[in-house]
């Protein structure tokens, strides 16, 4: 039997013919309906809500359970656990909005240097006496300039001051067309790349010269559109990764691919088609063309970097770890699907580890670790820590597995950077917060719960244990703590809790609190983070104030309050609070410079050779700091 | 109208349904069923012979005239001048046989040095202290193999000696098999190139390794399987060249390419194809898989290199002759094509010019020339004759249209060096004559014709000038040159002529004949290789003594009678006889090297670069050597 889904996205309403029985997120998923998975659709984590109107079945009690903390929105179901049943409407945008990400980073001053160079030349007709082949033309025409013009950057012609030998030109797909490119008017503009010609153009195109940045993050896509002649930024652009409805971590996405081969075939598909899409939005909004893109240079984490080159990421989730690969990789972009110039090439960072990845090599470059006498920390905090302590001479990193808690998942009213929730409180006489964009609370982001547990540690509402006073220990009269406070303190489901926002300050029309399982998950993910930093101090052998700058990266560093991420003990008091900076996305930074310079490419194979990974999973050390780290100080 | 075609080839028969009007010859290409066109089907050489039964038109003047000369066999037609107008039966094998071709050469003692490697290695199995990638496990395994043993021959492991970081691995089609090809039994052998790894097998294969060289000649394919473990040669297999459907000469074939880039892949996948085949037939006669085959070398002229690269061959044919390129490629024989290993090479000999191709350059290391101290002459007689003057230290060369005489074509009875081809020619007291295979005589090849005329001209039946002494001149009793040859002067069609054969001696039913015009086209074609023969000598600033070794490549070069090559003055007489060796399949023998051996690639590299091409339409001393060298002395 047929039923008719009406879907309401946005603005857009669509209608679609569903076999009765289907179950209601496939039928989503199939048809590119974005609503958030964290769990991958396995039905714990409560997210992929939709609102529905007509027919459908009586929640069960699991799914009741799940809904529960989104208060009285009743016609809201979880899609995973429903199937279509009649004719319905289904209405989204209850899921996780789209995070705002950070995408500006550090940016420095860099000397253009692209890995591929653009050379116009002016070819000598051919003669009875000048029969040379039309490659040759082209590079002793190339090798000639090269050797007139000592100015010329390395960048343009590669294999400068060696043999014409040195420069060759291998592709057959190139050599194909060189005949026709060079009978119009023999100018032709050469694209180049270590010592080889892999592209040839018809006349003078040297002005048209882009590429573009990108740092894959679990959650979101961040790309950069740059000017390659000039090194002017033109565009930026950021997107949810469509992986996400595969789960929201990358382990339910290595699952997902190890079940089948088209499994991790649509998984590595899936993010090259966004990437298609996002070249197609920068070529609309700059009105410039894709052929004109010569190079896309890619950061992420070490499984994104598997998905991207569609490698089997399964050994990655599995101890001992292991990856494919770490090397970096320059492929021709058209081997993964990307539409480029033809002749393009994908630059894959390096990574280090299974849980070292790409973005934090492109973080410690983008952060100046590698070029530091001094030694610098830096700390990109997500469901995984990525922890580097280092200077130019040596660098250790750890990845600490902090669970998704800063990130809003497994917290009741958890949520993402996103609109509405609740990033920054105040524990002054009265509480204050501030929400993102300023509107109604729907919920309280990864900031938001550090200021908060650092406010309640402070006022004394949960103990150095991180227990919750009991609120009969209070009367009104008898204590500094204030009434406003106290009477936040609620028993709320047999669980003490402390409310952060009043249903009638909210959007979802329910209190936002913080339980006594909140703050246990925080001491969690703090004590991972905290321990991984003790133990490579320990490693290096240094003392926390021989560490002249710690660098916190990623959306969340950008938003913590630092002098809360020290009251919660995330951040070792042994470190200088005033030594601490926001680097914002230094990954995506990182992946910029690489773009614009060869030579920060290099820097960052260097940097990923330097870097000693410390697995911790293997450390005595490591559990002994991270039960004690689990106490606030 | 359908009409019924019944097509006996050799024992097979096949029907076809055919439209009324088809041209026969489109037919028979169209089904790949080989006929003879040297002139490219354009209905001017008259060797697109069948038999028909059946209803047909009747043959136009010109295809009566161009049948003439088949003598008797009136059922006889050409294809090209026929269209099916009724329900007939089709006899091929009136066409030129397979030719028998020479596939030895000079062989030499050679070092097996194969371009790429195969090496075993008994991996680590990876646990929590040893987190290594799976590339790096491989790397990092080869390299300590390599430090290890230094006996290793480079030719297994390249970058012996270099860090680690020389050597890679890039393609990411191999690294994504590694997971699944390492976790078997963690032994696996790498295929390695030039510091890359190119490819991964599960277990031990290193005996399992083979090579092709293959010598694409315009009329025929010469192929041979090699064991690139033992350096053994397996098999030899020779073919037609399946792209003489397009035209004998290169001329037609680039013609046929020109029309449009279908024509020019048309073109390029025949010959593909037919190599594909043949890898098959070496499977087959040697017990072997296609997937242990890791190279594929190819020598040929400078078009059927192109057209092997599906390059644009149209500018080798318009003066100045430019080619798209004539630099030696290694590219992945998936990209041409070719169904051997996936990661393996195909390799393609280097050019000098248009018209110098990769078979002189491989000819040339066959030859050793480029070894010797010694000036050495090597000549590769065909439609064009190459010619390469020169010893170690430096080489010029040149090429010089002969036409196809010494092919057998534009000679009213030439043919091919196939069976019944009259190949040797005595003029004692009575002539005698030689055929291929010993059958009855069905026409001459080129060592015929070269005997042919020295014997007429020792004999005083032609003149200093080429010229006919006139039958009347002549008496039985007044003269040496005996009954026997007397009356083999005939004039015949207004010409005068010499009968080699006569009728009742001939499969074809028809005096053998040689013509003033044959004599004329001799003259010019054998005046074009002395003349080039010595516009180099002179370029070279030598003298005839000086050359120490003369060789003569190809088939033509094998049957022909030195003597009489000197007694036609083809070989000018500064030269010394004695100095004079066949060197058989020098190409092919060439390209064997290279397979054996990528020091010989490296060789043949620096001999394209050695060699000076001369090119003569562009000289007067031409011009003036080739009117001198049209008389016979």
């Amino acid at each position: 039997m047929i039923h008719t889904v009406k879907v309401h996205n946005n603005n857009n309403i669509n209608m679609f013919t569903v076999e009765s029985g289907k179950n209601l997120l496939d039928f989503l998923r199939e048809n590119s309906l974005y609503v958030s998975t964290p769990c991958g659709g396995q039905g714990t984590c409560g997210k992929c809500r939709v609102k529905v109107k007509g027919l459908m079945k009586e929640p069960s009690e699991k799914e009741k359970t799940l809904l529960k903390s989104l208060g009285d929105a009743n016609d809201l179901r979880l899609a995973c656990y429903n199937t279509v049943e009649a004719d319905i409407e289904v209405y989204l945008g209850y899921s996780d909005k789209e995070a705002s990400i950070v995408t500006e980073g550090i940016e420095k001053n860099i000397d253009i240097a692209p890995l591929l160079g653009k050379k116009s030349l002016k070819l000598d007709v051919p003669d009875i006496n000048d029969q040379k082949s039309d490659v040759d033309r082209i590079i002793e025409a190339i090798s000639l300039f090269s050797t007139k013009d000592s100015g010329i950057a390395s960048s343009i012609v590669s294999g400068t001051d060696k043999s014409v030998d040195y420069i060759t030109m291998e592709s057959l797909e190139t050599i194909r067309e060189l005949p026709k490119i060079i009978r119009k008017d023999y100018i032709v503009t050469v694209i180049s790349y270590e010592g080889k010609i892999i592209g040839v153009e018809q006349g003078n195109t040297e002005d048209k010269n882009y590429g573009v940045a990108v740092d894959i993050g679990t959650t979101t896509i961040a790309a950069y559109l740059y000017d390659l002649k000039t090194g002017n930024k033109l565009d930026v652009y950021s997107t949810l990764n469509p992986q996400g409805k595969y789960g929201a971590d990358v382990l339910s996405r290595i699952e997902y691919t190890n079940k089948s081969s088209s499994n991790q075939l649509e998984m590595h598909k899936i993010i090259i088609d966004s990437l298609n899409k996002i070249i197609g939005i920068f070529e609309q909004n700059n009105g410039i063309l894709r052929e004109y893109i010569y190079s896309i240079v890619f950061a992420g984490n070490t499984t994104m970097m598997h998905f991207l080159m569609d490698l089997p990421a399964r050994y990655l989730a599995l101890s001992p770890f292991i990856p494919v690969t770490t090397r970096m990789y320059k492929v021709k972009s058209s081997e993964l699907g990307i539409n480029i110039n033809k002749s393009g090439l994908a630059i894959v960072l390096p990574c280090v580890s299974a849980y070292i990845g790409a973005d934090t090599v492109a973080a410690v470059l983008s952060s100046n670790m590698n070029k530091s006498d001094e030694i610098y920390l830096l700390i990109d905090i997500g469901t995984n820590g990525e922890i580097v302590l280092g200077n130019k001479d040596w660098m250790y990193s750890c990845s600490t597995a902090a669970g998704p808690a800063f990130e809003g998942a497994n917290i009741q009213y958890g949520v993402g950077g996103i609109k509405g929730a609740i990033d920054k409180v105040n524990f002054t006489d009265k509480l204050e917060y501030h929400t993102i964009g300023s509107e109604k609370a729907l919920g309280i982001c990864g900031s938001g719960i550090v200021d908060a547990v650092a406010g309640m540690l402070e006022k004394g509402i949960i103990d150095e244990t991180g227990r919750f006073i009991d609120k009969t220990e209070y009367s009104p009269e008898n204590d500094s703590l204030g009434r406003d406070y106290i009477e936040r303190l609620e028993e709320i489901d047999g669980m003490n809790s402390f409310i952060l926002a009043r249903r009638e300050e909210t959007e979802i029309n329910s209190n936002i609190i913080i339980t006594q399982k909140d703050v246990r998950e925080l001491q969690n993910a703090k004590a991972a983070i905290a321990a991984g930093i003790k133990v490579l101090i320990k490693q290096a052998g240094v003392i926390g104030e021989d560490i002249k700058k710690v660098c916190l990266a990623g959306g969340f560093g950008n938003y913590i309050n630092i002098s809360s991420a020290f009251k919660i003990g995330l951040l070792p008091s042994d470190l200088n609070e005033k030594n601490v900076v926001s680097i914002g996305n230094a990954a995506g930074a990182g992946a910029i410079e690489g773009l614009l310079s060869k030579y920060n490419l290099d820097e960052m194979e260097t940097i990923k050779n330097k870097i000693k990974y410390v697995e911790l999973s293997a450390m005595v050390d490591f559990v002994d700091e991270y039960v004690n780290c689990m106490f606030f100080e």
